[in-house]
């Protein structure tokens, strides 16, 4: 189906907006009036540089307060409308949205409103014009599609139907049941977005926090899906009012709102009995079976190798045409990366991520215009596909080997052989977002990637609240916590104001945690207080409770089992987290992060 | 009374912390215990800092979920709860807060609570403990402030209180008639907390967007009174969740709260009819009746000066002890000064504000640790007296003059006498803010010159939306819009990201703008399609639209008058604009606002 968004979603003039809506690929644009009275060019030259760019203007939107009234203020009505249909004969744009009356209504009649609206169509058809009619979730009277569509059937009029916006009525809780009843050639326009479930006034979440599709609480695919089963044939089109996609780079938030759409049309695909033609699926794609490797850069990365050789993992070599290495304990594969890193602290690089179909991963991301990522490779070398995550963190991604090590481990050489170790393999990898990513990466791992939210909390640090978010596999397979710092870091790089880590998933920490001391290895200290405190909470017995203290370990306890943990220092930009998880605990230790947020601001 | 603050206010280490709270002044601090558990310091060593700093450890907290449990859970707090005595027995904290039960809660009757919390009280009373017992706004049965004293009540013990915390008072709107009906004594301690009216679920509102007192629209005054007129004698005590002022310095936030406290006190003791000894009003001050100068620094100024000039200001001459200039229209004042501005470029760098009390102010700017501006004055010369307002803006007051103009423009010398000009006085002057010192400059312009928060908006801007605040006089002789870029500006400098200015008012502002012309001046250039929309919204004639396009005026009209206004370009950080008010038009153009905004983002 053809794609559109409204100009307000994006940062910048005007013609910066139509630049990157073409440039993303979408097929039109809505223009939101302010946009337009705040541009020095004419209706003419808008209309002209959107023709040459290839897009059409589908809406002229908002037109506010247009029905309801009395015959004094429908006479002004008319005056400001007709003023508005010349100015959209030349732009070139047939579709209007009126929204529900929410300021000047005075009368709560469907027939008055059902008249005024056959009144402003009468109007508008001399012009050539159409009207969307829409319910605002706050309108005064009409506050529900359902309404909407009522007055719109009264009114009866071929220029005047309705817009269905998927926040007004989602937001509402309001039964989808009823747009079955509303004929396909009725609905005149569709706007999308998505939301997280907030519990707050509607106006305010609607003007702030809506997000594009597949990042919010809202089922789009199933709105969207009643209404091209309703016949709907026009754009799917975004109506995003969020406070930071208004501020980034337009081009890149364009991009981001384009894959969403993408993303939008496989899981409405998926969801539909009848696919119309022009509603095409993504390849499919189970989501990671395991982390193929993870990857640390800089000038100088021995002050890695030196706590990887304390904490068990055995060197495996050095590539045979890059300066490279890779270290392992059993799953966990560890590659140190000196190659272009003039001036590099250490910092995470990349991730490797094992899939079932790595064709498809691929598919998927070139639909997604997902951003590729590109290392040299030599004619006899494992190739590596790969795409740049928002915060610039590339991740590759391979098929799964049906057993034993990947093919590319050949490629080091000059190691040595691995000695058995408690290190099993990665459990998790914190990245840390900068505070505009975090949307736009969630939806590249849930659509590229197929992992999903499990869980999102907040952690406090002694220079303010962290936002974490976690993406994983359904088995837990693959665990992302994705990491936002408080605004006052936020002109650092994102990894500097808040270190990126690998915590691997051991069968015996406490074991590796005297092992690795005997080899000089210094755990992150934790304070004494923190140990007080466990044995209060946790009723442990002294002796319990002086073994974790002796290893500085961190300890956690749900209804699904337990948590023991240490951290090591932070080098460069980067640390390490040592894990043991008994039974089925599936948390990160969040008792213990802010004194371990605490603990690194003292280093 | 006795000041304390929570440590959860602000940022930084635990030992961070009670420096800036000493510093500022408190005497005393509450622990909030994740961050005594991230501290390395131990509970003795914590006790000794404060010692020496002379502050008082006058709460521990928070201790949860402690009451209306079973019996197999109530042994686990007493288990956890001697835990946490003892190690406030090596804190030498005797006063322990206690929320009511928001998790664990299975049983909602005053009797069970009543007597677990009789049996803590035994318990805590061999420790030399009292117990603090506080309804949260979310407890699960005991949400309001009058369950929690009945349940105290019931409970009968010497070591077992009530604290009232505003914020859970006040946010769920809770009749404070009942609060007369505690025994003075049984009220153990007292939190406050100010916060803006949000329609968000009430834990949300209270973990990020509490403020300090005088900040938000809770009453503070009045639920202080209470308290104080119940016989209360302990600490005022600040508990804000906030999410800046988790971020920000900690030794700036914490004199920032004590200036709050010192507001409150004075607001106290002017609501009671009674005035304990200990409760101090600030001196007497009305609101300042207009802006006495405004003051631009430039290394040259001479981009500023011709626009003056075009704009029908006369310079009136040189400062004799300095290089410092004056230009002035009836009532406006400018002063230019190239003192120490190596390498600046054009910025608002102070105000001077007519008070009719300047001693009052002093004193009140004192009381309030405001830290002061410094103006190297000379014997015979007028004195300046000023403080630093928290963006940087050195604000300054005199006493009005009777009549006629202040006695320091006496100092310039060999000035133009004044040619009669449109021009009369100074309308507004908006100041960009750091996001994180709004609240802080809101209590600096109520607190010291009595101004009050007017109105509040929000801008969309094309790199994202301005938030607006007014602080004005209750009789608009004063007004300064004060403006919060987006965050994606935030690295710069606040007059950098969203420049400075001044508004001058006039009788006739398109007299005004023909004659600038006249001298070459070119105003800030509007867009045609703002002129053609004006037209649809307010039915002007097209002669009347025309004129406005010509002089390049914006226009805006509301049920009380209407408001004509243009813009200079920027130079700097700083432009001026020449409003002109019919009737009793009270507003800023806020339709205008955006299509300035664009059209400065194309400079």
């Amino acid at each position: 189906m053809k794609t559109s968004m409204a100009t307000v979603c994006i940062s910048g003039t005007l013609a910066d907006k139509l630049h990157a809506c073409a440039a993303a690929g979408f097929d039109g644009v809505e223009i939101f009036e302010p946009d337009l009275l705040a541009a020095p060019e004419s209706p003419e030259e808008i209309a002209a540089i959107a023709a040459r760019l290839g897009l059409t203007l589908d809406l002229y939107q908002p037109m506010r307060d247009v029905e309801g009234v009395d015959e004094d203020a429908f006479a002004a009505v008319l005056h400001r409308a007709e003023a508005k249909f010349r100015l959209m004969n030349r732009l070139g744009i047939d579709l209007v949205l009126c929204c529900s009356n929410v300021a000047t209504a005075s009368i709560d009649d469907d027939d008055v409103s059902a008249g005024q609206l056959r009144r402003l169509g009468d109007l508008a058809q001399g012009y050539g014009i159409r009207i969307a009619f829409e319910a605002l979730a706050w309108g005064k009277y009409i506050d529900d599609y359902r309404s909407a569509w009522r007055v719109v059937e009264r009114a009866d009029h071929p220029a005047v139907g309705v817009c269905l916006d998927s926040f007004h009525i989602l937001s509402r809780g309001h039964d989808l049941a009823d747009i079955a009843l509303i004929p396909g050639e009725k609905i005149f326009f569709v706007q999308l977005a998505d939301a997280p479930r907030l519990s707050m006034d509607v106006l305010s979440w609607s003007r702030h926090h809506r997000l594009f599709p597949g990042e919010g609480d809202f089922d789009l695919a199933d709105f969207t899906a009643r209404i091209v089963d309703a016949g709907y044939t026009g754009p799917l089109s975004l109506e995003v009012f969020n406070d930071t996609f208004r501020q980034t780079d337009p081009r890149r938030t364009a991009l981001h709102a384009r894959r969403s759409l993408r993303w939008l049309e496989d899981a409405v695909a998926r969801t539909l009995a009848e696919v119309p033609a022009d509603l095409r699926m993504l390849p499919d794609s189970a989501a990671p079976s395991g982390v193929d490797f993870v990857e640390i850069k800089a000038e100088d990365t021995s002050a890695i190798e030196e706590l990887l050789h304390q904490l068990g993992f055995t060197s495996r070599g050095r590539h045979r045409t890059k300066p490279v290495t890779l270290w392992t304990a059993a799953d966990a594969r560890i590659v140190l990366n000196e190659q272009h890193a003039r001036g590099w602290e250490p910092r995470l690089a990349a991730i490797g991520l094992e899939v079932d179909d790595a064709e498809a991963v691929d598919l998927r991301m070139h639909e997604l215009r997902v951003p590729r990522a590109y290392r040299r490779t030599y004619a006899t070398e494992e190739r590596l596909d790969g795409a740049v995550a928002p915060d610039g963190t590339e991740v590759y991604w391979a098929q799964a080997a049906d057993e034993g090590e990947p093919a590319w481990v050949a490629e080091f050489e000059h190691g040595e052989p691995e000695t058995p170790t408690t290190v099993a393999r990665v459990d998790h990898v914190s990245l840390s977002q900068p505070w505009q990513a975090i949307e736009e990466a969630t939806l590249f791992y849930t659509a590229g990637f197929a992992l999903r939210v499990d869980s999102s909390t907040e952690v406090p640090g002694p220079q303010g609240l962290v936002a974490s978010r976690v993406l994983g596999s359904p088995g837990g397979e693959v665990r992302l916590p994705l990491n936002v710092a408080p605004p006052i870091l936020a002109d650092q790089r994102a990894g500097a104001a808040l270190p990126q880590h690998v915590a691997f998933a051991c069968t015996d920490v406490r074991a590796l945690a005297r092992a690795a001391r005997e080899r000089g290895f210094i755990p992150l200290a934790m304070p004494g207080n923190y140990y007080d405190d466990l044995a209060a909470r946790f009723e442990m017995t002294d002796a319990a409770v002086d073994e974790l203290r002796e290893l500085h370990l961190g300890y956690d306890r749900d209804a699904a089992g337990e948590y023991l943990h240490f951290y090591t220092r932070t080098i460069g930009e980067v640390f390490l987290e040592f894990v043991e998880r008994v039974d089925a605990y599936a948390g990160y230790g969040a008792g213990t992060a802010p004194v371990r947020l605490s603990a690194q601001g003292r280093r």
